[in-house]
């Protein structure tokens, strides 16, 4: 097959990116191909920047441009309470909402022996560092609801609660729009001991 | 919400490629933040080259690092059969094939008044002027086979028949390993209307 090279390489390097097949990226490459110059560099410059422009938080290790991030910088969210999740993505799941005006720490994933994650290589030193200085009230666990996030969850909190700081998990239970029918017996045995006051 | 800028403007530039919604967007965004720095390079450079480096042919109009094209460059293919495509990326998707070893002419579109694309505007004019040479003993038209596609074929057919030129157009009929029972009347007819004998 004859195809010409630049093509070719950039059908190869797309299709390196999750969820992009090689069917996928020669379409991709075809659309880039086709789109005005500027449209193109606009887009590799975003992608450059992404690596140049962004670190991490000094203080919560969310994503951040400056040494301290948009959240910690910010004086009008509640540096009383921190909100431990697992990767980055976890912040802005938990931002969209709107429901949350707290601190963050991202622990960078979570104990896993089969993967060797140990509690050395995530950011629970640093997270017990900041509850030193006395400010936070609480820590919310808002690690995803498997074993390992589970396993994680209980260690943090044997960690923290004898520095005496309350230590909460985020609801599991029935997804809003769920059908009971449809959920598993965890989750709905899980939501009837986690039941609320109406 | 508050998410670090430059992340936010990659996600907005990833998301106005075909094919890739928010989400998508949001998850190769955050895989390019984590690999190395060196994966990001080779993607920007692979794209910004996609500009820069890729021309059209000369002849065939096929995309092409120098002037003429690989195809139309190399000795070994008959320079006697000329295939109409309706753009490159058809040329890619015969190329995988194997089964061809003549030339392209790629039109940059089909007739088509709704969308205002008119002889004009395609490069039929070159594909009369390559038949002028003599050298050419066929044409075979491989537009797709729906109303546009089959419009223009004809059109092509009566301007390149009184030239002298042989013109065919690619066998329309069932899919290798489609299903009878499931195939639309239009093709099963044509099918039948085209059958070979075996």
């Amino acid at each position: 097959m004859q195809i010409a090279e630049p093509l070719q390489i950039a059908i190869d390097e797309l299709s390196k990116l999750p969820t992009i097949g090689k069917k996928t990226a020669q379409r991709l490459a075809m659309y880039l191909l086709k789109s005005d110059k500027s449209e193109v560099e606009n887009l590799t410059r975003a992608l450059g920047d992404l690596k140049s422009k962004i670190r991490f938080c000094r203080s919560c290790f969310n994503l951040s441009v400056e040494e301290l991030c948009d959240v910690c910088r910010n004086p009008k969210r509640d540096h009383g309470i921190i909100c431990v999740v697992e990767e980055a993505s976890d912040v802005i799941a938990i931002e969209k909402t709107n429901e949350y005006n707290g601190l963050y720490h991202v622990l960078g994933g979570v104990l896993s022996p089969l993967s060797g994650t140990s509690a050395e290589s995530l950011k629970i030193k640093e997270l017990v560092k900041r509850l030193d200085t006395g400010e936070t009230k609480e820590v919310i666990l808002a690690l995803n609801p498997d074993t390992e996030g589970e396993t994680t969850s209980l260690y943090l909190a044997r960690l923290i609660k004898p520095l005496g700081v309350k230590v909460s998990r985020i609801a599991r239970g029935i997804p809003v729009g769920g059908d009971l029918e449809f959920t598993d017996e965890a989750t709905i045995g899980r939501a009837v001991i986690s039941r609320n006051a109406i």
